[in-house]
């Protein structure tokens, strides 16, 4: 059980504040537009305009994985703030409410003139699955002055999303983030986000995980990327060496958390009908957060965190419809 | 059964061009927030914001009662057109996508400067009742030279959105858009929106009513409201006498269309669990409008609405999220 110190925030998070254009779409949209299914492919202005003109009718929702997993730890009834950019228009002012509406600290950082607030349009197949394209716009210029000290050392724990983790300015805030929160007591998480992430900046990765980072949360494609190894069992193994905790989601199969002390399984809540996958892992994160920095057993976390991806998943939509605390 | 010459389009909606944003309350918020339930409330800028501020997390989706139902006569496989304002904003560019992905022609009608797209803030209480709260925005600023007199020309029916019919310019760009619509050998159809618009306007749609409306869709509320009559049964001698066709919906109980020849009854699509009213009359207009233009009988023109209604209240959102060509 971890104990902290008392703290304004259970946790704060920084990532890329996106705004999900969420559409459905069959398999043929899929290969007509060369998408890969079930990836998150970066775009451009230019291929995001027409890939949203090709789309059908779609639906805005506030969006970016590090935001969703906030969204969850204030549904469960936990405190937490927000660092990520947002421009003065339309979508950032959408991004912000929805952040505010439940309670969220928004930190959205120094404008940037004519960068736009970043998107990410989600096409969902019959079968669930979640495509994105992410346009980053504004959310990828996060840099060291973004940081707001004062809010990353008022939380017990800081979570950051690998997904943000691109251009240099934004691995020097992510540096600087956790030196504040280190130097503060605080613990630092990171999400590994995605395979292409970890391919793209793996020696970086490796490097954060076993310098910086004391809960790692990942899934078990990331995990043996980040090791490139092809058995689940030796990421396990090189994990546990790296990182004080890890947390690596399995899909339907559940979750397990690798301590130095053993392995512990979660099952996966049972969902009725899955008709959107967007969010489970950022979900997953959120229950475990919440659990973790209020005081729950590791198992219970885990329990929390399935609870919260199931609910997710069960709907269109990377955050919460239900209170999570009234399912907990 | 109506015969129509070939045309280009089954039906041409004009109305306030929106976006929805949609978020769920509880009845402490319809409460706090002096609101008054089920109803459509005109708001201002200042108003907007502080509202939109005190509202939980929302969701946005293109809106607009005549927008709703080009899309439902779209989902028919009908084909449809829309003439409404919107400005070149990131709402109003969602709001065209919307329409243009569904197949819809969109005339958005000349830009004005400085008016942003128009949003209508809806509140989803636990009974599924739906209460809008309308910043009009460039929407209520359409004028005559905003109608395209080719696409009005094009349309076997004229479909026009009362909500709209306020300021002088809306009303003379509605009798431009009747006249020209007569002209060409077309239909003019008007819903009466809202009761608090009959009120507003009761002279004016009375005489628009019984001068330029051929077809007419209003629900009970809205009927006895135009008559200044008590009972329904008065009401509908009342349209009678004005209108070739009327078409009168009354929620759970089902419609009536009100011919010269007689009443017939079309009962409500039974629905599994009504989870968010917005809709339900714009989408009952679009499966008449489709059955009408494609030389169905009546009774089957009102089923067709009880089908289009029953899929839009049995989920968030105004429009529909199932092909209705698969439902009819």
């Amino acid at each position: 059980m971890a104990e902290f110190d008392v703290a304004e925030f259970d946790v704060v998070g920084i990532g890329n504040a996106l705004v999900d254009v969420i559409a459905h779409a069959d398999e043929g949209f899929i290969a007509r537009e060369s998408l890969v299914k079930g990836s998150m492919t970066l775009i451009e202005t230019e291929r995001a305009v027409s890939l949203y003109r090709s789309l059908g009718s779609a639906v805005e929702m506030s969006g970016g994985s590090a935001a969703n997993t906030m969204c969850g730890v204030a549904s469960f009834g936990g405190r937490a703030a927000y660092i990520g950019k947002v421009c003065d228009d339309e979508l950032g002012q959408v991004f912000g409410h929805d952040l505010r509406a439940v309670g969220i600290t928004f930190r959205p950082g120094a404008p940037e003139a004519d960068t736009p607030t970043g998107r990410c349009i989600i096409v969902v197949t019959p079968d669930a699955e979640r495509t994105m394209n992410t346009y980053l716009g504004i959310s990828s210029l996060l840099c060291p002055p973004d940081i707001d000290t004062a809010t990353v050392a008022a939380g017990k724990v800081l979570y950051m999303e690998g997904y943000l983790y691109d251009r240099p300015e934004a691995k020097e805030a992510f540096r600087a983030a956790a030196r504040i929160a280190h130097a503060h007591g605080r613990e630092v998480s990171l999400t590994l986000s995605d395979s292409f992430c970890v391919d793209r900046h793996r020696d970086d990765f490796r490097g954060l995980v076993a310098d910086e980072v004391d809960i790692l949360f990942g899934n078990e494609d990331e995990l043996t990327s980040l090791y490139e190894v092809d058995d689940f069992e030796a990421a396990v193994a090189a994990v546990r060496r790296d990182c004080a905790l890890a947390v690596i989601t399995r899909g339907a199969s559940g979750s397990v958390i690798v301590t130095g002390d053993g392995v512990i399984t979660v099952p996966a809540e049972p969902v009725d009908r899955v008709l959107d996958t967007t969010g489970a892992g950022d979900l997953f994160a959120s229950g475990f957060l919440f659990g973790y920095t209020n005081g729950m057993s590791l198992p219970e976390c885990g329990r929390l965190g399935s609870v919260a991806a199931a609910e997710v998943i069960s709907h269109v939509g990377a955050r919460p419809l239900i209170e999570l605390h009234k399912l907990a």
